[in-house]
C-alpha cells in the first residue's frame, strides 16, 4: 500500500467550505468548495410545469450541469460552442435531478418547476458530488423564500470513494480519480438511507467486501457535509 | 405484500434465449431476448483506433444504443430525425462500453476498436441490461473470429433487480420498473465480481439491508445468463 | 452478355417471406425477407394529424426509413449520434411516404396519423423496394385492427430492375447494383398502375426500349410480392 | 377536359431565357428563366476531390439547392436558420449532381471537383428541372475556360410533365403543379437518351399508356432548352 | 499616400442602381447594386408577432442575411448544409434588423411582422451596408402597398467608410477593405442623425480626428444613397 | 431631466475590483466585478494555430462568451442544452475577440494561439465591456507567464456610455441600459486611440454633439479601469 498523493489518511475527506447568496438574481444559491473543486450551484423556481406534467398537480426538479471551458488543466471545447452536450454531461445532470427529485414531495410541490444549475468554475475530482451536495443547499434556500420548505423530505449530500494504490479512500481528487481501480458516486440522505449508488469497475471487478468498504468511508465522509449545508444555511 | 403482476416468485428471472448471427454482415452479433425485450447486439472489429488513443498501443472497446421508435407501447420520436440522442440513450451507452472495456485486455487487444452496437427490436423492461449481456456473446465472437479469444478477461452479464410492492425482487419488467421504489442494475463477472452498480431510489430511500438483498438476487439471476451465453457461443 | 452474380435467370427475382407481429406494440408490423435484405416494417395509429392539416378533415400517411448501423458490409455511422439523416435517408422515406399515401383514401381516414417505420435489419440492395412492400403489409394490418380497411384504395408492391452486364435483369441485389449501368425503381399497383417510378442512369444514359424491358420485368417481378402480402395478410 | 390555366396548349412550354456571367466570380454561371421560374446556376471548380475519391485518379461533380426565402407566394423558412435543408432539398439536390454526374467523363476530368449551385430567386414550378438544365450550362462554361469541353459526354435538359384536368400536358407551372393528378420530371440528352425519371402518382396511380404520352411530351420540351443552352454558350 | 486601387477618389463612392419589384412574390423587394456588390432585399409583411410580442399591441422588425456560396472568389460554404449560420452572418442580420426598426414606429405598425431578407448574389465589400441600403427600400415599398407609409418615421442608408494606404476614404470595395487599418460602417438619417456606427481597428488603434473625417464622408457618401432610394420608389 | 435610477452622477461609473488567479488551471485569470456586473475571464494558450493559419509564422487570439443560466432576473436557456448560441453571443465574442486581436502583435506572437473565455456570473448591464476589460487582464497575465509580454502592444479597456432621460451618462447598469435611448460601447486604448465603437440608437437617431459628449465620457471613464487592471497585474 502507497500513501495518498495529498497524504490525507484513506477516511480523511478534503476542506468544505458552502457560501450562500453568491448568485444574487436566483432563489437559491450555493457556491459549494470541496478542496480544489469548487462548483456554483443555483436553484431557479417557476411556476409552470414541463408539457408532460400539465394538470397532473405535481411539480418538477431539474438539473442542467455545466463545466467551464478551463475549469480543467486542459482547456475543454464550450458545449455551446459544439452544439452539444457530452454524455458524460447528460449522465451527470441526470444524476443530480434524480438524486434532488428523490428528496422532494412533488405532490406537495403544486405546479412548480425548480431548475438547479451546477456549474464547475475549477474542477479537482468529485464534481458531480459537489454539484449535488451544493445544489441540495440551494434548493432549501429557494423552498425557505417560498415558504415551502415542508415538501423537502430529507438532507442528502454526496461524496465519492474509490479503491486505489492506498487501498480504499474516502473523497477522491482529480489524480487519484484518474488512476483508481474502481470508484463509486454515493448519494446518501442524513438518516443514512441510500439515493443513489454509482459505482464503475475501471480496470478489474471489485469484490463485494471491498463495496462494503467503500458504502462504509461513504457514510463517514457525508457527516462533515450535511454539518456545512446546516451551517450554510442557519444563517439565512 | 403483493403479488408479481407477472406471476413470478420473488427470485423468479424471465425466460432468456440467445440467437448468435443475426446480422449477417457484422463480427459478432447476438439476438438476446428476455422476457418480452429483445436487442440486437452486433460487435464490429476495425483496424483502427479513435484520435485520442492513437499510438498508445492500445485498443479501444465504445457503444452504441439505440431503441426502433416501435419498441414501445407508445412510438417514440426517432433520435435521427429530431437530430439528438437523449440523456437516457446517452446514459445508456455509456453504461454498455464501460461494462465491456471492464472484461478486455486493451492493451492485448491492439490498435483495434471494437463498436457495440445494441438496437432494441421490442422492449418490456431491463433493455440496458438485456444490451450487456447481448453485446458480451457478440464481442465474443468477433474476437473469436478475429483468433484474439485471449483478450478477453471476464465473463459479464447484468440483471435489474428492485424493490417493489411484492417485495425486492429479480429481473423486472416494464410494470414493474414503472412503479418499483428503487431499481438498481447489476454488472457482475462469472467469478462474482461487480462491474457496475447503478441503484437508484425512485420514491424514496433505500436501506443498506435492502440493497444487500438485491445483490443476492443479482447473482442468483446472473447464472442462468452465463449458461445461456455459454450455450450461445458454444455452437460456434 | 454474362450470367448474373447469383446465378438468377434475367427475370428471376429473389426469394421472398412476409412476418407478421414481429414488433408486439405495433398496430401493425411486417417483417419482410428478400434474398438477403430484411426490413423491419411498422405502422403507428395516433389519432392527431400534423400541424398543417388541423381541422382540414382528414389524415396523414408519414414514414421514416433507418438503416442498423451493421445492417451492412461495413458498419455505418448511426444517424441520432452524427445529428442528422443522411440525403439519402431522406430521399428513401420520402419515396415511401408518398408511396403508401397513394393507395388510401386520406378523407376517409379522418383525422389520424400513420407512421411508417422501416429499419434495415440486414442489407443486400433493394431495401427501399423491401420497405414499401413490407409497410403496405403493416399498413393493412393497423387499418383492418382499427376496423378501417375500407380507406384502402389499392395493394402496391415495388421492386428494382436494372440494365447490368447480364442485360436488363429483375431484382438486383448489392453485387449487381454497385455495377449496374442504370437502375429504376417500380411501384406498381396489384391492377397494373404506376405509382412511382425512380429511374437513374448510372454510367451512361439508356435508351426508351431498354426502359419498357425493365418496366416489363417489373410487372413480372411484383407479382409474387402481392402474393406474399396477401398470404401474410390471410393468417391475421 | 379543361383548358390550362395559362391558356397553354398542351405541348406548349413556356419561354426561356438563360444568361451567361451574371455570378461574376464563378467559373461558369447561368441565369435561367423558364416562364415565371428564376434560377441561379453556379459552376465552382476547384482541384481537390473529396476524401471518399482521394488517390482514385478521378473527379467529381456535386450540387446544392436553395431557395430564397420570398421565391415563393408565403415566405419559407431561411434552411440556414432553421439548421437544416429539407428533405425536399436534399432530394432535389442529389437529382441535379446524379444528372450532371451522368453527362461527364469523372475520369477525364482528373481530381478536380465542380460544385454546381442553384438557387431559385422566384418560383413558379418546375424549379429542379430550370436548375438542371441551367446547370448544363453553367457546368460547360467552366469546363471550356479550364480547357476541359472534352470531359463533357453529353448535352442534358429537364423538363416536368404532368396528367391534369386539362389532359397530359408539357412544362407544369406552380397552379397546374399543385393540382396534377402525376408529374414526371425526365432528364434527357438531346440524343433522345434519359437520364432520370422520376415519376409520382400524387391522387392516383397512371396507367403505361399515359407514362408514354408524359414522355413524348418530354421529348418535344425539351429540343428548345437544347436550343437555348447552345444559343447561350455561343456568345462565350 | 498611394492611390486606391479603383482610381477613384477619396470621398468618391461607387456606381449605385436600385431595381425594385425583383422578388415577384414579396410584398416589397429592391435589387440594389452599389458598384460590384449586388444584393436582393425582399420585405415580407405577416399578420402575426413573434411569441415575446403577443398581446402587446405592437409590431416587430427581423432580417435574415445569406450569401450565396459563390457570391465571392473562393466558393463559401453554404450554411443551410453546414447547419448553422455563421457568427459574421449573424452580427450582419442584427445589424440590419436593428437599424431598420429604429426607422419605424412599431406601435403604430401594429401586430405585424416584417422581415427583411437580404441575400447577396454578388460580393465586392460593403454588402452590409448595401443591404441596409436596399432592405430600406423594400421596406418602405411593403408598407406603401399595405398603406402603412406613415409608421416610417426616417430614410435611411449605410455606407462604409476605412482608413487605407490612400488615406480616409469613402465606401470601401473588397480589396480595400482586406487591407484597411480601420474600418466603419455608419447608418445615418437623411436629417444626418445616426443610427448605427460600428468601427473597427483592424491593424492598430485610430484617432479621435480621423474617426470624425470618416463620419464626414459617411455623411457625403449617403446623399447619393438617399436620391437612388427616393427615385426607386417614386416609380411605383 | 431625471436623476439616474442608482443615483450616480452622470459622468460616474460604477465600482470596479479585480482579481486574478480566481481559475486555478488557467494560464491568466482575471475575475472583474464592476457594479453588479461579475465576470470570470480565462487566457488559455496552446501551442497551436487554426487551420487558416498554418504556416503563415503569425499566432491567434479568439475568445468565447457565455452566461451562466441564472446570471440574469430571470433564467435563460443554457445554449449548451439548447444546442446553439444566440445570434447576441456570437456577436459579443466577436467583439471581444476582434478586440484583443487589435493589442497583439500576433506575428510576434509566433504559432500560438490564446483563448479567451468570457463567463457572466451575474449580470447588471455592460458584460461585454467588462469581458474585455477583464479579458486583457488575463491574457497579460498568460503572456507575462510565458514571457511574452513584448508582444502586447497596448493596454485595452471598454465601457457603454449612452443617452438616457438623465442624459448622457457613463457606465450604464441594466435598468438604465433597459431604457435608453441610444448605446454605444468604447473599447479605448490607454493612449487615447479607439479600437472599436459599436454605437446603436435604440429608440431613436442621434446627433453628432450627443455622440462626442459620449466619446468625452468613455474616455473619463476608462481611467479608472486601466489603473484596476495595472493594480491587479502589479501584484503577480
Amino acid at each position: 500500500m502507497t500513501k495518498r498523493p495529498s497524504g490525507r489518511a484513506c477516511d480523511e475527506g478534503r476542506a468544505i467550505s458552502i457560501e450562500t447568496g453568491f448568485a444574487r438574481h436566483a432563489e437559491g444559491s450555493a457556491l459549494i468548495r470541496v478542496g480544489g473543486t469548487e462548483v456554483l450551484c443555483t436553484a431557479s423556481l417557476e411556476n409552470r410545469v414541463p408539457p408532460f406534467l400539465r394538470n397532473k398537480g405535481q411539480g418538477w426538479i431539474t438539473a442542467e450541469y455545466g463545466m467551464l471551458p478551463r475549469a480543467t488543466h486542459q482547456r475543454g471545447n464550450r458545449e455551446a460552442s459544439k452544439g452539444k452536450q457530452s454524455g458524460r454531461t447528460q449522465e451527470i445532470q441526470r444524476l443530480i435531478a434524480r438524486s434532488l427529485r428523490a428528496c422532494v414531495n412533488l405532490k406537495k410541490l403544486g405546479e412548480r418547476t425548480i431548475t438547479l444549475d451546477c456549474d464547475v468554475l475549477n474542477a479537482d475530482g468529485g464534481t458531480r458530488c459537489a454539484s449535488i451536495t451544493g445544489a441540495w443547499v440551494a434548493l432549501s434556500m429557494a423552498l425557505k423564500k417560498a415558504s415551502l420548505s415542508s415538501v423537502m423530505t430529507a438532507q442528502i449530500a454526496a461524496v465519492s470513494c474509490g479503491l486505489t494504490s492506498a487501498g480504499a479512500v474516502l473523497d477522491l481528487d482529480y489524480v487519484e480519480d484518474s488512476a483508481a481501480q474502481a470508484d463509486t458516486n454515493f448519494v446518501l440522505t442524513a438518516e443514512g438511507g441510500i439515493v443513489e449508488i454509482q459505482g464503475t469497475a475501471e480496470t478489474s471487478p471489485f469484490q463485494e467486501t471491498e463495496f462494503f468498504e467503500l458504502l462504509r468511508l461513504a457514510k463517514l465522509g457525508t457527516a462533515p457535509l450535511f454539518k456545512a449545508q446546516t451551517s450554510a444555511l442557519e444563517t439565512l
